[in-house]
């Protein structure tokens, strides 16, 4: 069905003549044809809603780049607005909600499951008129935030180098903490059941600030909420978890049992190995920054790289690509993985 | 001469009833009598520059908490000034540097050595009255930054959730990277001689950003200058390394030999002890946010903490005390510590 499958052949355990490769965020401010769109609008949250739109920018990066697989331009933050939690972005400084959760009684109020999902319907629009202008030429992926994460957000009101607001919460009101990664747990996993029936090829949980906690706290707050998530998807498509930073956990992370991890590039391959074991699907994890560097340098790290994962490997930054990186360095990437072979 | 010397019995490898337990950032915001100072007082920086008020805020922690060591009041930051590359504070939003550096003709301009740090003789005044204030009841800690993280400020001019400014500086210019690392490692050295000749006990390096590279990375522009400055220094006094989130890197400085390692609430003390053994000193590594919650897991988690160390542990968090922890949080903290028998 889809023409260029090999990101999908790697999820499901094949081996491949060479690695896939996407980036986070390639669908962004790095393309010229990006910033275009993006100009003649009023902000990001108007773009996000906008599914003719949306699924123009998320094709942009395989026309412009040859990326193996597209992903849905999105934001995590739709889930706690469809739970009763509104926020804005504000321009230079990042998300901002102007209201936060203090208290059980606030997460009490929060919606969930399907009542908040079906809220999204902007979204599996976009999907539907995506995968139509796609034509099947590569997958594509749907995304959400961790459970953690977005709890981070709508405790915290706005991004932070501690969340230790958001961390407080955890310590002082578990209870509360509980309920709320629960519900957002129903919602998420309501939200990617309707992204797949509009038909998205695989998802990938985001759990950005997974490096705050240690490892007895993300056992006890991330884990299970992960499994539920994986358990309810998996039977549909795979899935692909990437949780920053939490190199503590790659035991548990692991245990889940999801099609792939993904890593950052703290994360070194042969130690992800060593716990993984050889098979298990790796995504990652080339430090972003390379990517101002010459292209030979580029290049040459890009294959110790691939070099050092051996195999069941896709090839994606650790982190998304930063939006001055320049659009010659991010093709020098990318053709250097579509030019290698095993 | 000192009177209550366990840290320093400790940081000599010698077995102790008890781990010693100081915070970082324990002058400061947490203490009601370090905000009457501050309130008293345009800024932070003038505070920095006044060695009576610094003295003050420096010993309040002794009085107040009971900790085992008093760390002299001041900033890291006051390097790249004394070498000529001046910068401010700025209410909420942290340092800002109105020139950075863009090229290695900015480097070259830059002074180093015993030039620049002559230059900071309020530092030097404000241990001398402290350690006349202190009269010998704890030890005296001074600090400084680590060479990457004040080129990360240097570079990016304030502070960053990625510091790809400063990355991209390393990755695009190495040769001025170089230059400028040994410059500050010049004027680092320098400034901690004098520290300590003007009567510091102990001194801690700082690597805050150190989580933002990978290893190879941090093999490159890190391990090197930290070990020039740990060999001009170990002969004097005791060395301690503290390279937030580089637990990729703990084989290196743990080869290093300075006199302890500081650890973050990431990284826990068994994969420690794999790397370095168990007569490593190890400081650490209590995640700030356990301070929020009530006193009885604070307690126990405390507990649980130095058990996992197992000996040749100074006892501290994985971070600065953030400003808003409940001072009788910290209090618990201290206490567990101090009436704990190994």
């Amino acid at each position: 069905m889809i023409e260029n499958d090999i990101f999908l052949r790697v999820l499901r355990g094949e081996a491949t003549e060479r690695p896939p490769v996407w980036l986070m965020r390639q669908a962004g401010r790095i393309l010229p044809q990006y910033r275009a769109v993006r100009e003649s609008l009023s902000g990001f949250v108007e773009l996000v809603k906008s599914p003719e739109l949306v699924s123009e920018v998320t094709i942009q990066p395989v026309d412009e780049l040859g990326v193996d697989a597209a992903i849905l331009f999105s934001d995590i933050l739709v889930i706690p607005e469809a739970m009763g939690l509104p926020y804005e972005l504000i321009e230079q400084k990042g998300p901002y909600f102007p209201r936060t959760l203090k208290n059980i009684e606030d997460v009490i109020a929060l919606d969930s499951g399907k009542i908040a999902a079906d809220r999204l319907s902007y979204v599996y629009e976009a999907i539907k008129i995506t995968k139509k202008n796609l034509a099947n030429r590569v997958p594509l992926i749907g995304f959400a935030g961790a459970p953690f994460t977005l709890l981070c957000y709508m405790v915290e009101g706005k991004g932070s180098k501690t969340f230790s607001q958001a961390k407080k919460f955890l310590y002082t009101q578990p209870e509360a903490a509980h309920l709320l990664l629960d519900k957002i747990t129903e919602a998420t996993i309501a939200y990617l059941h309707n992204k797949i029936e509009a038909g998205v090829d695989a998802v990938q949980i985001f759990d950005s600030w997974a490096g705050s906690l240690d490892h007895e706290t993300y056992n006890t707050f991330c884990i299970p909420y992960l499994q539920r998530i994986s358990d309810a998807l998996m039977p549909k498509v795979p899935v692909i978890l990437f949780c920053k930073g939490a190199w503590f956990s790659l035991k548990e992370l692991h245990g889940i049992g999801s099609s792939a991890l993904g890593i950052d590039w703290n994360t070194e391959p042969h130690f992800v190995r060593s716990i993984t074991g050889p098979s298990k699907v790796l995504q990652g994890n080339l430090d972003p920054c390379v990517l101002y560097a010459d292209h030979s340098f580029i290049r040459k790290t890009t294959i110790e790289m691939i070099q050092s994962f051996g195999g069941h490997h896709i090839v994606n930054l650790g982190h998304g690509v930063y939006p001055d990186t320049p659009l010659d360095g991010v093709k020098a990437f990318v053709e250097t993985i579509k030019t290698y072979r095993y």
